[in-house]
């Protein structure tokens, strides 16, 4: 590791701020979020499942594809996702992962190399830090952001597309912005479907099953409105979550929230247009 | 005439049926609204203007592109549009115009080459029936068009950017919609800037010095809205016209409305992606 690092550094051309994030994680030596870690780079959700229910997730995403957002797949027992990064270890490379048996969390944990096993597929799936750098970048304000904290978020009334035994409804995050913002922010995150894409709605939570938009039940700050403001609606990679805790595999990991998978891809090579 | 459209009829593989209803409107034989009319095909708003007024109103549509989108421009005297169809004459090939002498409208004509001058500049302009035929065709139901009306139209206290003498309010269409057709809908018009393009505004009227939305200035219909619909505003192809009885220039001919020149272009070939 030392030597690795050390030789990274010393071609300056070269270095890669992704790996390096991802080799400190490894080393202990960045332990928290991820957020604002190596900008412009992919950060990916994970759900790591046994391959007896990898078939059937891989088809629940493929369904679902604005709250699961796949991007990639490794091969059964295989910690590497060769497309997403060099020299990738899914068991070191997140600073956080909660571990499930029947749905029921029993560890939480910076390395989950001694719960790893040979039938385990990863699955790394686009999150909302790469169309907010998006959004940012064009200029629309995200609040959340300006107070340092996290989105709103919320489950609704959306039912995912079953597959298998997978099965639960949409959880959403939600920006207020103003309508010329909402506008732009179609636009915007239209042009990134494998990082949650267009918002699934706007304006109305109680036509999606939202009744109080101050009730935060994953913890968060409950959202600032501005007058005139919209509230816009993306799928979120909570929703894999809820469903793991809802379907009961027997044996799951998942992201702790907030650290995420930082990979080699940029941002922007995942726009469509 | 008769010749040329026996002509033409007779090569039934090489109709253009753009061409058979700008006939038909010449010879006097469609005298009433073009809605409906060559479906698939692009019609535009007219505003014709002295050469002293031509290089301010094209400034003018080229800093204001979603209420004034110029598809095209005249030579001077000319009244061919080379660019926009076969044999088009601006002067006889739509059924309805107004003409204005210092911004009073002093006659309503169905042809006007009596007041042709060699001195006169075409500009014709996108309008929304190419954006509304792409919104039905991906699904988007448009209430106006199902009890068969025009969308509602508002003046906002949304300034135009000036251009010398030239200078005024957005005027809007407003379409409601569902807040997931609503998406669909800013991704649609995305795809059309030279037809008025993305909406300008979103949710709530008041934001853009809309006080009731029931109160229609130009005479069309109240909007209706159903539970949990967004109101979405376009920049309307009125704007021009109000701009030009504002500011009263010493002569002008605008289209009356609902006829439109129809041209060979086809609305497909407005999508920019």
């Amino acid at each position: 590791m030392q030597s690795t690092a050390a030789a990274t550094a010393t071609i300056a051309n070269t270095v890669n701020p992704a790996r390096e994030a991802r080799l400190a994680i490894r080393r202990g030596a960045h332990n928290t979020h991820t957020g604002g870690v190596a900008p412009g780079h992919v950060q990916a959700n994970m759900v790591i499942l046994p391959a007896e229910y990898a078939q059937e997730f891989q088809t629940y995403c493929m369904l679902n594809p604005k709250p699961c957002p796949l991007l990639a797949i490794s091969d059964p027992g295989d910690p590497s996702l060769p497309t997403l990064g060099e020299d990738i270890d899914v068991r070191t490379d997140l600073s956080g992962y909660r571990v499930f048996e029947d749905g029921e969390e029993i560890d939480v944990a910076s390395d989950i190399t001694e719960y790893w096993r040979d039938d385990l597929v990863a699955f790394p799936l686009g999150c909302s830090l790469s169309f907010e750098e998006a959004l940012v970048q064009h200029g629309v304000p995200l609040y959340h952001r300006e107070r340092g904290g996290r989105p709103a978020t919320y489950v609704t009334n959306i039912e995912t597309t079953p597959a298998g035994r997978f099965h639960g409804r949409i959880v959403v995050s939600m920006r207020a912005m103003s309508p010329a913002d909402a506008i732009r922010a179609v636009q915007i995150t239209t042009r990134f479907p494998s990082v949650h894409g267009a918002p699934v709605h706007i304006g109305h939570p109680e036509a999606i099953g939202i009744e109080d938009l101050d009730y935060q039940q994953f913890g968060g700050s409950p959202p600032q409105m501005r007058q005139y403001d919209i509230p816009v609606f993306w799928a979120c990679g909570v929703t894999p979550q809820i469903v793991v805790e809802t379907v009961k595999p027997s044996f799951c990991i998942t992201h702790l929230a907030g650290r995420m998978l930082v990979t080699d891809l940029k941002n922007t090579e995942l726009a469509i247009l």
